[in-house]
């Protein structure tokens, strides 16, 4: 098997650091490839940031995150999705990965979030297409369909891709998508149509819904066999590492860094 | 919509009850089913167990739990499977729900976990068969898929009941196939082969991988309409409730009896 392409950080995984330590250290790591959050690329100020990253030479390989449809006031998540991609085209982002929100506050009503989600996608796609910014969809892990993503696999957001068309793409996340036994066919299906890779890894146990993630190699996911899937269809951009993890946080962020770049190999 | 069939009792639902006394509390509280777990079956002797559910009056809706072919040695496990169906036939069981087992110790392939489940479910048809015991393959939810299931959409378990025939069907669990975004066209297909309807709720936030399930009503699933869509399929056999939960485990058994009973309604 083929190496895994080039490394990008996406900040959360050192969430201690602001946007400009992140943009030094992934120079000084030699890790040639970043994607920031929207608070922290908010904290820096874009113009500045884009200036930084490209004085770096670093390639974005997204802006994480636009989307949550579901939540609160319609109109004003769709205002913000606008906002979100003004910031992704000013910073030369690959995509705008899109997580797009859980159950509205007291429903129980699963369709219709979903529709809510495929409205949403709808109203934001002019101004996506006219900034040349793609929207990665991100199907995020069923245990997440509550209170972050009713976009629950990778087979919904191609589905919703072959309706929407130009302008949207797959983000994919090993972690969300592993378990699925559809996975192969879903991949295969995806082909041109993957916009970021996202690697961290699945541990037994995994002790909280969201805050538990694994480096590359601390769990059980087959992540080059996913590799393989994604760079059958197409994708060369390598792999971003998003580590959502309290235990990672509490650790000095050189160190975290440091395994990051020693991880890749299990990519 | 019409109300719910009959209510069953999973026995994990009041842990530290014996079997003899949630038999007796089923008759006590008007709950009309049964389904034990095979730990407490036997420690009550499957004989015993089987006189006394039959002189309550109490329907067995099904026998917790065969499966978990892919932990351990795998001649052990099947012959395992084909106690479990002993047992099964011995209490008058309408099945025996099998959870699959997740990726073998050391394992990272996928794959190669769920192909042991299929040849383990063909190992021991004929003997379910022999015994009139149905399999009931219990897709779980792919939080799981690591350490308990592979077995992870109701797609997926009535692919393997294709392709295994008569003496299989499926037990839906609300709480492993709510946010299945190909839910209401794979219940379609179900008809005729649900063998089992047990309900919980999904907490917002859930706390706990295993152990946080809720009391239906607690929490975010529209149960009422996934039931709906197995009437539809033809199920006329109640809802069955198992909860999981250090919460409920806590408290005095009395109590959870009553308020299973009061959420009947929710289902």
């Amino acid at each position: 098997m083929k190496p895994p392409g080039p490394l990008s950080l996406n900040t959360i995984t050192v969430k201690a650091l602001s946007l400009a330590q992140c943009i030094e250290a992934c120079a000084r790591h030699g890790i040639p490839g970043i994607a920031p959050w929207r608070d922290v690329l908010q904290a820096m100020g874009t113009q500045a940031a884009a200036k930084h990253i490209r004085d770096a030479g670093l390639r974005v390989t997204g802006l994480c995150r636009g989307g949550m449809f579901t939540l609160g006031d319609r109109a004003a998540a769709i205002e913000d999705n606008r906002r979100a991609i003004e910031e992704a085209h000013a910073i030369g982002a690959d995509c705008l990965v899109m997580v797009c929100g859980g159950l509205p506050q007291g429903s129980k009503d699963l369709p219709a979030a979903r529709e809510i989600v495929r409205e949403g996608l709808h109203a934001i796609l002019p101004e996506a297409r006219a900034a040349g910014v793609t929207l990665a969809l991100e199907p995020l892990h069923p245990m997440t369909c509550a209170d972050r993503s009713v976009l629950s696999t990778l087979g919904q957001a191609l589905d919703l891709c072959d309706e929407l068309g130009a302008g949207t793409g797959v983000a994919v996340d090993v972690y969300h998508v592993w378990w699925d036994p559809d996975l192969a066919r879903q991949m295969a299906r995806a082909k041109g149509r993957i916009a970021a890779f996202h690697v961290c890894d699945w541990k037994v146990p995994t002790a909280d819904l969201v805050l538990d993630r694994g480096l590359p190699g601390e769990g059980v996911i087959d992540i080059p066999a996913i590799r393989a899937m994604a760079e059958a269809s197409g994708w060369t951009g390598g792999v971003e590492v998003e580590i959502l993890s309290s235990h990672w946080w509490a650790q000095d962020p050189e160190h975290v860094l440091r395994e990051v770049k020693a991880r890749h190999a299990f990519c």
